[in-house]
């Protein structure tokens, strides 16, 4: 809706770290005033709901240091420069599970920060998967990998064991498409 | 999980803004060697599911610079320093929509960047609605109020006219709640 717009006048990157690459820029309000807006660049990333030939799906425990705990999520993982979403996809479930899919489906995406981030989140779904390696983890990397039911999962959104939003938009997703409500 | 455990050494504040507050640390890993987290400290915000009583909800149409485009989502801000996060939840649905709720309920806690933000969002349901003013927005704040039935939103997640996911998590509590499946 055009008259929401705000019109970039100026901008700078004022941190650029390992991970984090942090710009502020000049905006023009749609009033006509000025304001600043600070934000991440993000390379994008990928959220994998990885069903089991049982039905469970696969999961990770994953320290997350920002928040000096360890979290309840789905498999997930940063788009390298260049690369197909697919193939991220493929690569982070292989990487961190050391499971390979044979079906893979994209079902949407979602964005997961955007007061303050431009990231983008691609949402898959894989079947037919096996077990083909060992996880191969980046350096700084330590997870967990186990397996829930949709309906353990949705129970523990419940109580409180999954709060991860990708995890839980993800999960909004894989209930109705496991459920054939939506094709 | 203790053995996931990531160890803080030396911490450093990289960029102050007007919004962002931007750290770096240098942390232990579980296997002994060293690593650098950098992430955003965030005060923590609130979202509100908000029923009126037809059934509909409201929402809003808000432009989100980071993003370049306007998102529908629903009703949602930061917590004041300080501030109780029901009285946080009660200000900013007056401020955005001009609405008061006779009923509040807490419902859980999301977070929706775990990577790199320590934010946490408060989920609260708020029914009884009323309105009693018009919008009065922060100076560099705009947006459009509307609502949608329940049916709507989920249709809106499957054609991707929604994609926040602090808005599709909270939906995912509004579906079993309203639905009387979560009690």
């Amino acid at each position: 809706m055009t008259h929401l717009h705000e019109e970039r006048l100026a901008s700078e990157q004022v941190f650029k770290g390992v991970l984090l690459d942090v710009r502020k820029d000049r905006v023009r309000l749609p009033n006509g005033g000025e304001s600043v807006r600070e934000y991440v660049v993000h390379p994008g990333a990928v959220v994998i709901i990885a069903v089991l030939d049982d039905g469970s799906l696969l999961f990770e425990n994953q320290y997350r240091y920002p928040l000096q705990r360890d979290f309840l999520e789905l498999p997930a993982g940063k788009i390298d420069p260049g690369e197909a979403i697919e193939t991220t996809a493929r690569r982070e479930l292989l990487e961190e599970t050391g499971y390979e899919a044979a079906q893979w489906r994209h079902l949407g995406v979602m964005h997961p920060c955007i007061g303050y981030s431009d990231e983008r989140i691609e949402i898959f779904l894989a079947s037919g998967l096996q077990k083909v390696a060992a996880p191969s983890l980046d350096h700084n990397e330590f997870l967990d990998v186990l397996t829930f039911t949709l309906d353990q999962a949705v129970d523990a959104v419940r109580d409180g064991r999954i709060t991860d939003a990708k995890t839980i938009t993800a999960l909004f997703w894989a209930d109705r498409i496991l459920a054939g409500h939506w094709k």
